[in-house]
């Protein structure tokens, strides 16, 4: 398979450069030959419980020295969308710490009160229970918005996987009986409108590159990108005989992009 | 509107016989009328945070005396449809310590290993937490079966709701992929075949009563039985407009039963 040079490299994290605390097999090569040849290099994260500083720094410690300036994640694309969108709204938010303290800076208040609350934000969130559910539904039940940050099943891990925001949309759903109006993260054009600013490139001369169809792929597709499935991550070749949709290049390994 | 008077009545019991700790008016005069004119009276729950006997002390102090064998619950349907379709399995329970004492007086071993699980029972959990979504997540990931006690969106509680049991189902089915396999709870059949084998009357000679169309009503219904919709709890009369079941009898108040 020979895949062509691009321009941009937008890479996913979690399961296309690193799967928890190590990198994947070829990642710094690959990102170091790329930069050295002169491309442009973002990365893209739908996971919403660190700050872009974090996974820049996370990214240093590990041998590919980034600054925060060239990640992009579900938190930041929610922060920017709702200063857009909703100026000034009294947030809830079931997700983790990090993503309180990005909004808290950003200038929102958060919500303390279900009956004066404008928007409930379902996200990745390890520290859910059920008290955070009551309050999601009491809010939603008296107006407030529903909008989450990414809508990813589970996120990858060395030996398995954690339950992501998918898991917390759909209990607030379920027992709301009212859709998430809003998802910033990938496959969403909010967040591929978000790369396109970032990277100043026309979409056909870059190359999204992740390990689900779903959001990564789906995406780029979307945006007009080239797309490059990695197979180290959620997605294995036996999921591809029914999937809906495909990537142009499937990849064993990252380092096939060169 | 005629109501006529049956051989035996099924009443179900949040939002048509009490709310939170308060009989519901007219309930306590229809059941002893009822009773006294010889009908037989079961109150039918799919709240799964109780016992039965729990349900009949509380209906008792209420006002309304009854004996636990009247009571039935989706716990205790759970517990017959596990022991007749899955005996000596190893069940992991997202729900209150109620239903897993209803398991292990049973002799159901409580699964401490996801690895190690046959089944993972998701039910109403006002102590659901991130830790046991992911031992639910791990348990169906490597070959638990999936079921579930109810799947009502939420219980009504004097003044809202709680999020109940829909809420649980979605969060796991959200990041496994893997839907319900059975939820016993009304509207379920196996429901169903537990009221006929304990009131050992003909479908046609009962009527359901319940405040939800999708439960109570469509239980009923599908059971071959008369129903009639309270409007004290889940269901307003504005929802009855583009709603896809309905009920024979719609009320305001449960002595038009009389």
């Amino acid at each position: 398979m020979h895949i062509p040079l691009f321009d941009g490299y937008i890479f996913d994290l979690d399961g296309t450069i690193y799967l928890g605390d190590e990198l994947l097999p070829g990642a710094a090569t690959t990102i170091t030959q790329l930069r050295a040849s002169g491309r442009r290099v973002v990365f893209l994260s739908n996971n919403p419980t660190h700050t872009t500083t974090h996974y820049a720094l996370r990214l240093s410690r590990l041998g590919i020295p980034t600054d925060a300036a060239d990640v992009i994640n579900s938190s930041q694309v929610l922060v920017d969308w709702l200063q857009d969108a909703l100026p000034g709204c009294r947030v809830y938010v079931v997700g983790e710490q990090p993503l309180i303290d990005e909004l808290t800076a950003a200038g929102f208040m958060i919500a303390t009160d279900p009956a004066a609350t404008d928007v409930v934000v379902a996200s990745f969130d390890r520290t859910f229970t059920y008290a955070k559910l009551q309050f999601a539904f009491d809010a939603i039940r008296a107006g407030a918005r529903f909008i989450a940050t990414n809508a990813d099943r589970y996120c990858p891990v060395p030996g398995g996987g954690e339950p992501d925001a998918a898991a917390m949309i759909a209990a607030i759903s379920a027992c709301t009986g009212v859709a998430v109006e809003v998802v910033v993260g990938k496959p969403s054009p909010i967040m591929a409108r978000a790369v396109a600013r970032h990277i100043d490139l026309p979409p056909a001369r870059c190359i999204m590159v992740g390990d689900r169809l779903e959001t990564d792929i789906a995406m780029g597709r979307e945006a007009g990108m080239a797309t490059a499935l990695v197979l180290t991550g959620a997605t294995t070749r036996a999921m591809l005989a029914d999937a809906p949709i495909n990537a142009e290049y499937v990849l064993e390994r990252i380092e096939q992009l060169l």
